[in-house]
């Protein structure tokens, strides 16, 4: 059995991922969903990203976890690559499930399309305290495109504002995801329009790995919210020996 | 409850329509699956993509029909975006399904790939009538890849002659799709080859789109032949609040 | 009832194509599965594309099979590409399945990316037999990403050295596939990754094809010993008339 850390994305907290964990534990699994520094219910939203970065690896020497399955959703992509940097022989096998994975230097940022990268700016310069939320247009048709109108409402009213520090920051590697000597796994939904096919997570994002396990599934960018089950039946196949 | 209107595509008329708009129904909504002017039995070969359009548009006003999930396959996906443009305060919600997303001067055949228009252009010559009908190889391989050849066959036979001005006629629109302040879907077959995947309809067509739902389904061109149940459910997904 | 003829990839032999082909013969059907020259257990490791091509020609004398479908398996796209330039008077339909396809000239390393080839030349040169066997993790995460890892292990136990002359030999051809006067049908698992999908598979290969019936499945590259039962489906489908 293995040891699961799952990494929420921008805008959700560890909790949201309580059904995917429930889901993994009944194969047999550990599973830990920390909230990440930033997205904590009382958190300061100047958080950047190297904090958040910080809160994972201080949670891994907390509970003195090691190979570990560390999987990252979407922004989460972000932190694992970090904490892999700083931690590699915690870590078997690192899992990007649709998740950015950065180079060395490379914000969030870098990685989004120009009209994304512009539309977050507008949005952080208009919140007051650079912190941005998704307008809720699209959240609805390009987040949470393959669940209905009504889950839609309730998950974003979950949904908690993202320090735009995280996003902008620029991370700092001794070695890029191609080069370190780890498992490494993709997990790309069919149905994932988070970030528009012609500049999308998969294979553009995905071989920067180098050698990679990549998994295709049924589902968008909230399968986690809208299809726990097959996320976790995901998560098991791209984490496994 | 919604009120779908589903506008065929070339080739193919209203009554092709029909189990899919069952399945629809079933789910309590009300659906519309009008003829093209063009493709109906006695229709002049010789109509063009205005015609087709007011044909809709006619149709819309005659049954007074408001609040409409509007939803144009294939060649149909010229036909909405034209009646969208003139009627944009009926329609809540654009679903391209598998379809043609022109801006405001584009023919279909500006669409299509340079071999497809080449043959096209050759079948209308031939035709006398100025009309084409797809050789049956392309639509046994090209269009009805996932169908079996009997079932190929009979829906080959049910097919009209499709008037080739609907496919050189350039539209004219006061507003591009992606600047229509209403709801869009894009529903995308997996198994869809109707066009080449190097030329092909999503995300090359469906991001004219600006902000859309994509729902990708398992089915080919001919889904609404070969699998009502399951387009039928895509369209209810693509056409939700 | 049609007559199958499966060729096998490199590295593979006929015996590992048995469940799949059982499955296909419990629909009615007449299946072989030769084992190409190269890949059996005495043979040679020098062996050339040349020989393994006449391999297939000659079982195909010997057993007096007419009105086939030949289909091919990664390197045996290679395969029956030749055959069916050879023989194309006892073949109805070529089965592309995530397999190569080769114009006149062209090696199976012109078609993989540069740093495949490089791979595959490095290991060639060390074998001291001029032949290559897939590294364990190329193997694991590469071709059977979607199988658990025992399963991994006990199909690689099962591999056999492939001469490496049968990747850089250019095959010679009268025809090119897209000229052919064949049906054509290209197997697309989106699930395989055993090509990078920026270099991958289809559309880049299967478009050499000109016209021809797409079917892509949920499977992997090893989806003949991951699920032969799917696999089987997807011949069927890509190989009936």
């Amino acid at each position: 059995m293995a040891t699961y850390v799952l990494i929420h994305g921008a805008w959700h907290d560890g909790d949201l991922l309580g059904p995917v964990a429930d889901h993994i534990r009944a194969g047999g699994h550990e599973v830990h969903t920390p909230t990440l520094a930033g997205n904590g219910p009382k958190d300061d939203k100047s958080t950047g990203l190297e904090e958040a970065i910080a809160s994972v690896t201080g949670y891994l020497e907390a509970h003195d976890l090691r190979d570990i399955v560390l999987a990252g959703h979407s922004y989460g992509g972000m932190v694992i690559t970090g904490v892999a940097d700083r931690m590699t022989d915690r870590i078997t096998r690192l899992v990007y499930w649709n998740a950015f994975v950065p180079n060395s230097g490379d914000s969030l940022l870098d990685l989004v399309p120009p009209h994304f990268a512009a539309m977050f700016r507008d949005l952080a310069e208009a919140s007051g305290d650079n912190s941005l939320t998704l307008p809720y247009p699209v959240w609805r048709d390009g987040f949470f495109n393959d669940g209905d109108g009504d889950a839609a409402q309730a998950a974003y009213d979950k949904l908690n504002p993202q320090p735009f520090a995280t996003f902008t920051d620029q991370i700092a590697l001794t070695t890029d995801p191609a080069a370190m000597q780890l498992g490494k796994s993709y997990i790309n939904g069919l149905h994932d329009a988070a970030l528009p096919h012609s500049h999308g997570w998969h294979p553009r994002l995905s071989e920067r790995l180098g050698l990679f396990r990549l998994v295709q599934m049924m589902g968008g960018h909230e399968s986690c919210l809208i299809d726990p089950g097959a996320t976790a039946d995901a998560l098991i196949v791209a984490g496994r020996k």
